[in-house]
């Protein structure tokens, strides 16, 4: 009477399990990450969020840190929290990353946003090769990192260039023949996100650190999708420079402050183009010339907003505890699952992968495209699915592996199915909201 | 058998009440914005707490707005907050801050720290001058926005260059003959602080204005030590440009984000020297270039530090339903009254006024100097009373008028009276710790 497919309840047709989600539970039954899911908060429970990869959950301890901080700290001992704490929350806090980016220690300091330590960082190199006029990037690498580096080459000395290999169409990997060529004798930079932020390709970074180093130019890896769930060996790659987002994978909470890597050995032959008190020597002296400090801490500006690092520190314990490698694991079993229902169930419904097949070169997050993706995400959504769309036609799913189980994956596709053959997206509105 | 000084419980030796006490108890008698108090927390009771322009005190609804964000906007609808006040949260907290700064709707974006806002502004509007050189400051600004204009200078064209009018040794007031003498016609631009941050000197903004408006120079006010405190009107004055903190006045918590005020006709003539995702039309078209976003929005750069934006808007209330002019009177009736104090216990006792006896031209705090200073100031915080300290003999006295009482500034002066006369402060090292 009714078809063989499986239904959103994992049942088949004929009452009996079905054999995928039997296989998404057998993971999630020897899933050694299990137990982490419990330090997560869960009071949107029973959707199925899989877009940790642009905004993480809340950890359980954040709240309880955050609350301690507004009362305690703030609220009680007012300025003297500065001496005991606050003052010394972008270097604590760079220590604290450092080791899941592959840091010795002295290297890693937290400090504003994303883009603007991709300025500081993107400008300094500019500044200290002026031999070399230009920046190279790939049209894969996030939007907002190729506007800021066309305001710091539209800043720096005449001549300077931003040179953005394109991306081959339909491709989720980048162009690697023409990002070789790209990066010459002339190149002072080479800018690249880790993870790259729609397809999920992740580049092999001692390959760019070996044609970077051929040429002599340097490489600045925007971490922001990999920080937390890709291994990353900024010191072994004999990277330059870094920077990255902290509330993706780092569950650091909603435009929380970001981090910045350079290397010690450039540290003090490079100046921010953006300098203030918090990277000066002796910030509180008070004297009316800069003199930057020692070191990475020269890379500071501004007063931070203590707060969100207070929240991004509390947030790292259950991360740190189950180490990257387990996560790393446990990251690709999670996409290579999703990748294997895409084939099984997806890929006869108009859906195409969006994501490399190869799991070296794939973060932990999967594409899937269809010419209707805006309209199926809106029905996703609603069906208590949560993943993200970007334009034209993608619908990310996040795989966060220290809150995500094999069981939410399979979920997930079954509510995508049971969408699009009924056909229900034809019920949603095409035009774009302001924010998707 | 003891002297007539009045002790620190406000008894004169003969067990009657202290007249000055006495007239510090009317005036609190008689505040008509005595209920205020009640709006902030007090767990550090009964400290009497004189740092309000450094970092203003908890409101009691922002530890709860806080709350309520952590756990249902970020725990609960996680991404879905972004479209539900999250993204709209820089200019919807611009819009809420302009009545306080005299501005016009439009022309207000909240916005990193006020480093990178005045390095955004400040670049931007040399950029716009090419056939004007010059930046005027004067010694008295705060020393990171002297750190910032340097750089700002140095990263520009070539021949830009960075005029700081010295100050005159020990007056609290800046050269003005000699600063309406560096504003010429090669100036582009004149930035100062609203309210000098050590001296608490108020610039007669409208005199600025003429002698700028006189050679064609634009002004750019850092009001980080004016905002909530002191009535400002940047529309009227005709004032370009503008920053400021958070945290001070209005009671943002610690390192909250900036503002920035651009004018509405320069704004479309205006580029940040740092671009990114949040000042682009569409940010979310994720389109390759850079589009600046129309109007002030364009200084907008990364992604915000929501948590922040959310714990300044939630603090606004009280100064909203008092207003500015109420909070300006009792502004200059409590440093009035500081300075009455100061002539008449502090005087004999080696301090010298570190700011404007003449009130109009007088922020919110008041300094005072004193060759010990900086022990006077750790023993007066064992005291109860927290100050703070300014290299190389400043205590700074905050009077935020929301939360402060009379009485508080007349016990303050009586324990410095008490310490200074008993001698227990040359008990503290006069070695600096690093955060003072």
């Amino acid at each position: 009477m009714t078809t063989m497919t499986a239904g959103p309840e994992g049942e088949n047709a004929h009452g009996g399990p079905s054999p995928l989600r039997a296989h998404a539970e057998h993971l999630d039954r020897f899933d050694p990450l299990a137990r982490y899911r419990g330090e997560f908060v869960f009071d949107d429970a029973p959707r199925i969020y899989l877009d940790g990869n642009s905004l993480g959950r809340l950890p359980g301890r954040t709240a309880e840190r955050l609350a301690a901080a507004v009362h305690e700290e703030w609220g009680r001992q007012l300025i003297a929290s500065w001496g005991r704490g606050w003052v010394d929350a972008p270097r604590r806090l760079g220590e604290r990353l450092a080791p899941l980016i592959g840091a010795a220690p002295g290297q890693v300091v937290v400090s504003d946003s994303t883009t603007v330590n991709l300025y500081k960082l993107a400008g300094a190199a500019l500044d200290a090769r002026p031999d070399r006029p230009k920046v190279v990037t790939d049209a894969l690498n996030f939007p907002s990192d190729l506007y800021t580096l066309q305001s710091v080459v539209r800043g720096a000395r005449e001549g300077a260039s931003l040179q953005v290999v394109p991306a081959r169409a339909d491709d989720p990997t980048p162009d690697l023949p023409a990002l070789t060529a790209a990066v010459d004798e002339t190149t002072a930079l080479v800018v690249l996100s880790h993870v790259t932020f729609k397809s999920g390709y992740l580049h092999d970074a001692e390959a760019v650190a070996a044609r970077a180093r051929e040429v002599g130019a340097w490489v600045l890896w925007d971490l922001s999708h990999s920080v937390g769930v890709v291994p990353i060996e900024l010191d072994a790659w004999g990277a330059e420079l870094a920077v990255g987002c902290t509330y993706k994978y780092l569950n650091g909470g909603p435009g929380a402050p970001a981090f910045l890597y350079v290397r010690r050995d450039l540290q003090d032959r490079l100046r921010s183009p953006v300098e203030g008190w918090f990277g000066r020597r002796a910030p509180f002296g008070f004297d009316l010339d800069f003199d930057p400090a020692d070191g990475v801490g020269r890379f500071l500006v501004g007063t931070p907003p203590v707060l969100s690092m207070l929240a991004i520190e509390a947030g790292l314990n259950p991360l740190e505890e189950a180490g990257l490698a387990a996560v790393r694991e446990k990251s690709v079993r999670l996409t290579r699952l999703l990748v294997e229902l895409y084939d099984a169930r997806l890929a006869r419904l108009g859906f195409a992968l969006g994501s490399p097949r190869d799991e070296r070169r794939r973060g932990s997050h999967v594409s899937l495209r269809h010419p209707d993706g805006y309209r199926i995400n809106r029905a996703l959504i609603d069906a208590g699915v949560v993943p993200d769309f970007r334009e034209p036609d993608t619908l990310r799913f996040g795989l966060a592996p220290l809150y995500t189980r094999f069981v939410d994956v399979w979920e997930a596709v079954e509510r995508l199915v049971a969408i699009v053959e009924g056909g229900s997206h034809h019920g949603y509105d095409d035009r774009r909201s302001a924010v998707t």
